[in-house]
């Protein structure tokens, strides 16, 4: 079955791409063709019109927890121990089977209706989350995240849990769901505990991810206990030496960031969720000089509090122009390749997905250009950028299959899902 | 005529607010009465149903030039002086009449999409800005702008032109339109420019607006000009003695947030296009703790790239946590306030709008609740200003005519005006 998506105005988002009205071929779930121009080389079975779009890789989202999004709202406006302490883990203490079902389906259809066709999860029920990402099309790269507290008996049945999710689940769905090994953050878990996470990382063959220094605070802490910031703490562990993904990387010296882009380590940058929580602002314009290429993350829509992959696609154009006063600091081009592209990488899913390119999965989203918002039409990627928003997503497709169709949902139903995210809400807050 | 929107989450956003459900009477274009409850205590013409929305004063934007609307995305990520001098003023200089039209009418009908009712304009013909504020139906505050540069002779002719306006059209349109004197910044307009707007002010009984202290490097030439900083510039020339509005106000001491805060002087703070021009981050939490109300405002699409309100109160509710690394800063209660009636307060307005009240103009917007998004339900004010986006806007209403029904605008064609835009663009372009 071979696709043709004509009239497009496609940015594949290749290495200084530029916009070009073309058709995107796709068979079955691969890309087969992309042409530039209105004249077709090849045969199809199908032709849909995208005239008035640009096509473009759907986003990714490199970091967050989707069950939470059943607590959006609660509890906002605190820092982030006391949010994260006395707030969230209580009701996520009380969390069953059901919990994670209305909270990540209420976030699979935000992420596939805001454009995001493969997003990272870091949480507990992986199983569920993954039968759920099976169901609803996403491509997902999922870790069992481990807290280490408690006794070493509840430490190793949960390492065990997070060792038997990511190899009973690694390349399934058909290859759109990976996995990652992944122990919560050097504040929650031991040397030990993560060396652990690292071995069996190594092991498996798989890359590792965690928080690490979203806030100064954590930083301090490190110091205090272990003597060492957690960039050289991590380091000495060998967490850099495997393939790894660090979310937040906050508060960094200029000698972490040249480590961390020495050895190659990928970065989500959270830009909503640090600004939220009042953890401060990372400091992307020197990782890219550093050569860094830094992905985007929402963080859990409960510190967000949505999981607009585009708004933070914005947030990182905007605020590193603003902090540094370098009004040319993370332009639009790179900020769009780094809610895609960079994305994949730092998923270690570039093989597959990112850009616009053949033989790359078809996971690629249309936005509309005819809104008021979007004219005069002489610079598209500034417009997407800096002056669309997420409705302005009508299509969304992923290994060549459509999720949103005109804005219509093909693999959710969404008032059932609201309406679950409430009961199961209120069930949880009156437990 | 009285009309009552019943079953709406009203959100008066008055003093320590909290939303209830309730009912909004409308007579004519005033506003009758504000129930709390499903029973409605008098008689009306007509009910419409708001459930499931939220029912709020309208957005309202105290600084913009909606003619550039024109320029969005046209030479981007460029320091503001380099962006003015060589790429906007150049363009701007081969303006007529027809691209006032196009860039105001794309403007207009961008606000009312994402609920504004009420928008500041500082710019040149401005009589044709007035005459489509007139036939959309908006409210406006505007104001000739003036640049002094030149000779003697067209300094007098703008000024002219500027009072001739606002004496003209002040209390036009039923009383929509109101005026200001505008001398366009320190750095564009000598002292005795300046002092000349105040005393025309003074004469007419009407507010003043300028731009103030939006880059280091203005508030450094004006030292270096006149051996002040902009504040006690402007202050020693009696400004900040009459109703003053001052834009942007990004680089200020401790002691010129007391004086702004003492002189009871209007803010408009422009969180985007501060942001994406590079100028810095303006130290709102300080001024808030000094007693000023700060409003919001876009700045022109040339520099933001929209018009978007909604996003203005995000980036205002965001970025000071961020900045500032307080997750208490600017709560979301505030930043919607700021948005509403800090803005009426900021026009002089807020005698007539900025808040669901008694008397007051029916000037109200609806947002859509029942978005994944915006599940659970339970923190309303918190989703609107984290979560939400302008595409949730559902209804506008201004002096209690609909301006917006169900997402569908009713003074104004979409389509002729993205048109027209491209057009009068290109036209400008190849001048
Ligand atoms: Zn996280
Ligand atoms: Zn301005």
């Amino acid at each position: 079955m071979k696709t043709a998506y004509t009239n497009a105005l496609i940015l594949t988002m290749l290495q200084d791409y530029s916009p070009f009205i073309g058709t995107l071929v796709v068979e079955n779930e691969v890309i087969l063709g992309v042409y530039e121009g209105t004249a077709l080389p090849i045969t199809v079975d199908q032709k849909i019109d995208m005239s008035n779009k640009a096509l473009l890789p759907g986003f990714i989202n490199t970091h967050g927890h989707t069950s939470m999004s059943l607590l959006r709202g609660y509890a906002d406006d605190l820092p982030l121990q006391e949010w994260l302490e006395e707030k969230m883990w209580p009701l996520e203490g009380k969390y069953r089977r059901e919990q994670i079902i209305a909270g990540t389906s209420l976030s699979i259809a935000e992420m596939i209706r805001s454009g995001t066709t493969c997003f990272l999860d870091m949480y507990d029920y992986m199983d569920t989350v993954a039968e759920l990402v099976e169901e609803t099309g996403l491509r997902a790269s999922l870790c069992r995240g481990c807290i280490g507290f408690g006794d070493d008996s509840l430490r190793s049945r949960k390492l065990k849990e997070a060792t038997d999710f990511a190899k009973n689940w690694n390349g399934a769905a058909g290859g759109r769901i990976t996995t990652m090994m992944s122990p919560h953050a050097p504040y929650t878990c031991t040397p030990e505990y993560i060396s652990q996470f690292i071995e069996k990382a190594q092991d498996l063959r798989l890359p590792i991810h965690t928080h690490m220094s979203e806030t100064a605070r954590e930083v301090a802490q490190n110091v205090e206990a272990y003597g060492k910031r957690p960039v050289a703490h991590l380091d000495s562990l060998g967490f850099f030496d495997i393939p790894s993904l660090v979310a937040h990387a906050v508060h960094l010296t200029d000698d972490e960031i040249a480590l961390l882009g020495a050895k190659n380590v990928k970065v989500s940058h959270n830009p909503g969720s640090n600004l939220k929580l009042g953890s401060g602002v990372a400091p992307i314009s020197k990782m890219i000089d550093a050569g860094i290429r830094p992905s985007l993350g929402t963080d859990s829509s409960a510190s967000n509090n949505n999981l607009d992959l585009l708004e933070e696609i914005q947030l990182a154009a905007l605020i590193h122009k603003g902090v540094t006063q370098d009004p040319q600091a993370v332009p639009a081009k790179i900020a769009l390749q780094m809610g895609t592209i960079y994305g994949a990488e730092a998923l270690f899913l570039d093989q597959d997905t990112g850009t616009i390119q053949n033989g790359k999965k078809a996971d690629f989203i249309t936005i509309d250009l005819t809104g008021t918002h979007m004219q005069p039409t002489h610079d598209i990627v500034s417009h997407i950028v800096y002056s669309a928003s997420r409705n302005d997503v009508v299509d969304v497709y992923v290994d060549g299959k459509a999720l949103m169709v005109n804005r219509e949902l093909t693999t959710i139903d969404e008032e059932k899902v609201s309406y679950e995210a409430n009961r199961s809400f209120q069930e949880l807050a009156q437990r």
